[in-house]
């Protein structure tokens, strides 16, 4: 008998049909001797349509408030599969984070879980039931509903699973697990059975909407196992493990075009100006990416960094507000860029990477905007409209391509972006 | 300074707009000088949207779930209506039933209050805030959402007002007061400026629908002020509370057009029969409302009684179960019935109320299909379809008719019926 905890996004269970499917399939699981635990997030476009709701009425909410107002849709989702599993027979009961005693830190909309207490769960599933828990959503030291912001029910999921003791836990999302790169963009890439944490990581962390990248920090940490798995069919997905296989160079290709570059003209050349501006940052919450900074002219240097596309009125207004104090020029902002990024344990071990990418890319006559490195990672910023070509020809150059061609037609990175922000 | 709490139904937060226009409201109390707490039920439709839903899944939903379900409506208005007056640059904080601290009993879809912990609310208006309560929920010993039932967001209201000890529990809706009918189907009614408890109480067990009865059993028991008036305009609505002034005979009249009555056929006239019947009902949940009892031919009794039409299919369930144990023939249903109650603290003092009633009724033709009677009502039931004309004729019967006539023009039943239910 396994434990399983099985994940279901939001377009799993967008509608009555689906969350009945998806009732079938907790219980066949169930039936074939499991102990299964479902987290869920909420219905389709619930929180697109919150959101909307709440921007009519305050442009500013307090996080306080639209925390508590995003997590009722992962309570009607939760109510919903608890009563289609019951219809089948089977013992089910839904728990919202306090419930589940997901108990997070007090910073609204970015929450991070401090400890899980599963009692009531535990309590469930020894009752013979099905439990299903609320994801994306906690409760802080004053008993306020927090979220964990994007992301947040896979994380849910992995620590739920870790403090259940769980033998796997299952991520099912629309997509077959993971690809070496997004095969709407790459038709010739193909699924990987298994991935390190350390590659799922940085591939999360470079755009690839399969697993978020939290989640897998969090598995790794905990050596919680993942299955990324289709909701849509019974086929296995990709393992998200440590693994002890010998590493190919380069593991996936992921790209990225929900970033913008946020370049600082004019900026003295005086030490700590640098510190301050991304101090001033990380303190409006804005995640800078990448950092690039140009050379010194005239004593005179441009910073320009990468961020999410939702933060940048954030930081254009904190850093125009910074920009006396700085004595720097102007703050520009580029929207059209794409992140493409090459990701593999194995790099490490395999000098030349950088060089072949570079000269692919120009090959193809690709411009390159800006390079970032880690040990695993190599990621170029390019124009967004040749995003889709650098991901095939370095998708070729780095022999991942197969021969069979994945069904769907290759979507524009626009669209993949769009399927890709409707999850949390 | 007065403190005031304002309860708002659906109707009143139907739409972003709506929305606005009640924070508005509630601002210019806070800036007249007022501490605020509000209470606020579901968004127009969202209850129905979400039992629609519900019912696509599984139709005997557990009631857990369900009440979790439900309470979600009022999440989210109150988190919206707390940004909306933010907006207004006014500190807001929206509670759950939980956070509001109302514990109730854990009877799920019907719990009663049991007691309000309002620290949070009272730490929120002293911080020169407006605390905005979700109405019709609250938790159980178990930690676990319960809901109050129809009516439950009054009862929120009441409940908040007596533990805060506020001046005036404010219940606004789309009517302007309590009227000595339904303007809607009697255009001669007029509204009255106050009404004692015991009146209202009659009223609204009789199907008035402006206050729901159990928050006017709280009102009463607690002496709370109630203020019955309209969200859509500023006029002065209906004070309900202890009143000394001179009652007249009948104050107002109200109908029902929700129940059904319920007929057992051929039940043996043995001593305990009736007895066991309705507390068959009683276990099952059924609220049994008048009951008659014919008299017995051969031994054999017809036992009928008068329910809300969703209880019938649970009633007559039991009492098909009942049938044999009781020796009984048959379980008859009659949906096309109407109740219309006669109110007045005044009827104890002046008989021949029921006579005058008995007589106007048949000088109309209309047919009396049963009766019952408390010390201050007498309600007959008859068929639905001269329900108005009951309601009318017994108005000028009892001297209550005005000239002007009131503007909206009179619906049928069933529209009122359709209108009064759509709120909690």
């Amino acid at each position: 008998m396994s434990l399983i905890v099985a994940k279901f996004g939001g377009t799993s269970v967008a509608t009555t049909d689906r969350i009945k499917n998806v009732a079938q399939r907790l219980v066949r699981m169930k039936n074939e001797g499991n102990q299964v635990v479902a987290v869920v997030s909420a219905m389709g476009k619930t929180t697109d349509d919150l959101v909307s709701m709440c921007e009519a009425l305050n442009p500013n909410p307090p996080a306080r408030e639209m925390d508590r107002l995003l997590s009722t849709g992962e309570q009607v989702s939760m109510t919903l599969l608890a009563m289609a599993i019951e219809a089948l027979g089977v013992h089910a009961m839904s728990f919202t984070g306090r419930q589940a005693g997901i108990q997070t830190d007090g910073i609204h909309e970015k929450a991070k879980i401090v400890s899980v207490d599963n009692e009531r769960i535990m309590k469930c599933i020894h009752d013979d039931g099905i439990a299903v828990v609320a994801g994306f959503q906690g409760i802080d030291h004053n008993g306020d509903i927090t979220t964990l912001g994007r992301g947040g029910s896979d994380t849910t999921a992995v620590a739920v699973a870790y403090g259940l003791g769980a033998d796997e836990c299952q991520i099912f999302s629309d997509v077959v697990g993971v690809y070496t790169a997004d095969p709407r963009v790459c038709p010739h890439a193909h699924k990987l059975d298994e991935i390190s944490y350390d590659d799922m990581l940085e591939l999360s962390a470079a755009g690839s909407g399969v697993l978020q990248m939290r989640a897998v920090e969090f598995a790794r940490k905990y050596n919680v196992v993942i299955h990324s798995r289709s909701a849509f069919s019974e086929e296995p997905g990709t393992l998200v493990k440590e693994t002890t296989m010998e590493k190919s160079v380069i593991t996936g290709i992921a790209h990225d075009t929900s970033e913008v570059k946020v370049t600082v003209r004019g900026v003295p050349d005086i030490t700590g100006v640098a510190g301050r501006l991304f101090q001033v940052l990380s303190a409006s919450n804005v995640s800078v990416d990448m950092i690039i900074q140009g050379t010194a002219a005239d004593g005179l240097a441009d910073i320009s960094f990468t961020c999410p596309a939702k933060d940048v009125a954030t930081a254009k207004a904190a850093l125009d507000e910074l920009l006396p104090e700085l004595g720097a020029q102007e703050v520009y902002v580029n929207e059209n860029i794409a992140k493409v990024s090459l990701v593999g344990t194995g790099m490490k071990s395999s000098p030349g990477v950088a060089a072949k990418a570079f000269s692919t890319l120009a090959e193809h006559e690709i411009s390159i905007l800006a390079i970032s490195t880690s040990p695993i990672r190599l990621s170029v910023v390019v124009g967004k409209d040749e995003c889709a070509k650098a991901v095939q020809c370095l998708h070729t150059a780095f022999g991942m391509d197969v021969e069979e061609i994945f069904e769907e037609n290759a979507l524009s990175p626009e669209e993949v972006e769009a399927k890709k922000n409707k999850g949390r």
